[in-house]
């Protein structure tokens, strides 16, 4: 496999203020193209860091791509870096005073003369044009590598490598195709989905599966490599039926779907309505759904009675009920969802109550207890969980749960 | 100023398929005791490679951070990397081994075989105790370099950092105080942020002020150096008093504090209440108010009409009205804010309508236009924007912005 190395430049990666976006993007976009990529470099906005880290990544990797430091200030010192390690110098680039130039007219704003020092690259090298942006990317081979210097940037960045640098890199590695096909699951932890995954999981295996978790949703990644792509393609499509196969309903959708999203194209697909009465996750069900563009054809009514109040005037649970079996019960939680079903007159509601902590919690109704009710025409069901850790993953976890039993009520 | 440098450890973390988190929170911690992050490293699950990294951090750094490759699988090879750059052997520690074994049998759970190697340390260095799980941590000091890894899972190496490193690190750099301290902003953009601030952000000042921008907060750093931590927090303290006077209201916080946080404690020390009636936002500003933990003392009752007819059913937006002026419409987001305050009984209420996208948009009402109302007892508020970018990000905008008005009533 060909093999890539990325260095990240900038203070405020190192200082801990921003996250490295960038990078997780450039890996994943890499890792589909079947570049490896084997290590990665952060450093400080300083010309001897940045020709060191190159000289560094040039020991690792056939290609180095490089973000942060192409802007206008003081602080931006790649170009200057690169030709260090290059060993040449930095030239004016006319057609690139050009192309800043008109960046500002077209915009109608003055260029300020610190944006001129884009306009110099280091001698032999190429520009990479900036659509969106001020700062053109570098481009050249050295020694027998590929190096591609782009804007930090995000926005600029993700523009540059697809215009410019993707192709190239997938023309370099057109001997080998790279198929990557994501599960996304639900309902069951890590060690359970490897238990019953067994021998498709292990190492060396081509194609090689593995599994990443995240607040509850495990995705499993099916990494197919063949001579072609239909051909890698082919024996993804294999082990995915295999995995299907063993793991059944826990598997709920496929590449970046959410389960809101899975559930939305349930309900809408049926012609079905939901409607929402949520207490511990405040509004957070309601949240999930409504992320979903279009969510408007089935999601029309949401409460969040967050006060026993609240659910005795707005949804009809009686007073005496939460007096008898207390707020967090199964009871109140299908009481809930019974009233928001008839007052909204939708086809399924969900009804939720629970312990979101860190306060509020006892020996009989910890910290983390939940009741869930989903009610549908002619049945309503209940779960009762018992989450960890703190609020917010409570509360995530619960409201996940909610549209998983939901999903699962429109898949029979 | 120390140096520091953090290498990360494991494919996981090269795949894209994991950002970061560890190196961002170990910064943010060195820098708050006066440590200079200057380079970070990735690497892979290999002995070679995991020593190269050292040999490299230990020419940039006097401290090396490590995080991850010390759990009990075939990749976790942290340990035997660190031997190999020390030049010496793994042993087993009896001492080690017997901890792991009771962290099992406390958890009535059986030790497996694999978790045996947990228990080997590069000889000549000192285990740090893991509270949290079953790898213990590794400390150093080799070539006048101090080395200390730590596991890879964020909790595990956070709970270690802070009981066994933080300390050691903090007495070596004693000579020197840093204390950092963050003003949150919302309300208007960076840029005229920096325009308002001007000279108080040159680089090389003391105390050294930058900003940073994450959906709309923008959080200013007052990062301040002295020979002691009185005369840290005097000099801080001053440009503080000037940034305060300089911004006024666009300043709502500090530290980690969010809007919704704010405004909690403002309607609780009022002893206040707050309703809500979400359109477009579908439930994400009761999720903000009651992620914070007590938000039931104030928000008890929510509601997310995202259809005409639940406006009118359960808010009692006269029909004639939305059908005149539009769901999208001042009116109408005022007509909401009412009839939750009136229902509720609350003596603050939100009333929000808008057009969130990516569907929906006219040439008259574009995506991203959003109207907010905020009712108290006197009077009512309305205010329109129109926001940009997508649904996710004008959802969340418009969240935080009533959130920021409510705020500024309070203060009145």
């Amino acid at each position: 496999m060909i093999k890539a190395s990325i260095i990240s430049i900038g203070n405020e990666l190192l200082s801990g203020q921003t996250l490295d976006s960038n990078r997780a993007y450039l890996s994943k976009k890499l890792l589909g193209i079947g570049v490896l990529v084997v290590s990665g470099y952060t450093v400080s906005d300083n010309v001897d860091s940045i020709s060191r880290s190159l000289h560094q990544s040039s020991e690792d990797a056939d290609i180095i791509l490089v973000t942060g430091g192409l802007g206008p200030t003081d602080d931006d010192v790649t170009r200057g870096g690169l030709a260090q390690y290059l060993g040449v110098e930095l030239e004016l680039r006319e057609d690139l005073l050009e192309k800043i130039a008109s960046y500002f007219s077209g915009r109608n704003r003055e260029m300020s003369e610190t944006n001129k020092v884009q306009a110099y690259l280091p001698a032999g090298t190429d520009a990479l044009s900036n659509e969106l942006g001020t700062a053109p990317g570098i481009a050249v081979k050295a020694g027998g590598k590929s190096i591609y210097a782009m804007p930090g940037v995000p926005s600029e960045m993700k523009a540059m490598f697809e215009d410019s640098v993707l192709g190239v890199l997938e023309a370099l590695t057109s001997g080998q195709a790279v198929v990557v096909k994501k599960l996304k699951c639900f309902g069951t932890g890590e060690s359970k989905i490897a238990e019953m995954l067994g021998d498709l999981m292990e190492r060396g295996r081509n194609p090689l599966v593995n599994c990443t978790v995240n607040k509850g949703v495990i995705t499993l990644h099916i990494i197919s490599t063949a001579s072609d792509k239909v051909e890698a393609e082919r024996i993804g499509a294999e082990v995915e039926t295999e995995l299907r196969g063993r793991l059944g309903e826990l598997i709920y959708g496929s590449g970046e779907q959410s389960l809101a999203e899975v559930v939305g194209k349930q309900l809408a697909a049926r012609g079905k309505t939901i409607a929402l009465a949520e207490s511990c996750t405040g509004g957070l069900v309601a949240k999930l759904l409504t992320d979903v563009s279009g969510s408007s054809e089935y999601f029309r009514y949401g409460w969040v009675t967050y006060s026993n109040e609240a659910k005795t005037k707005e949804l009809d649970v009686s007073a005496e009920l939460i007096e008898k079996e207390g707020a967090v019960s199964e009871e109140v939680s299908k009481s809930m969802a019974l009233g928001a079903k008839k007052i909204s007159g939708a086809d399924y509601a969900i009804g939720i109550t629970g312990i979101a902590g860190p306060g509020g919690g006892g020996k009989e109704k910890p910290v983390g207890l939940v009741h869930i009710s989903v009610a549908a025409d002619n049945n309503i069901e209940s779960s009762c969980f018992t989450f960890s850790h703190d609020r917010n993953f409570i509360r995530y976890l619960t409201a996940q749960t909610s549209l998983n039993m939901v999903r699962l009520a429109l898949s029979r």
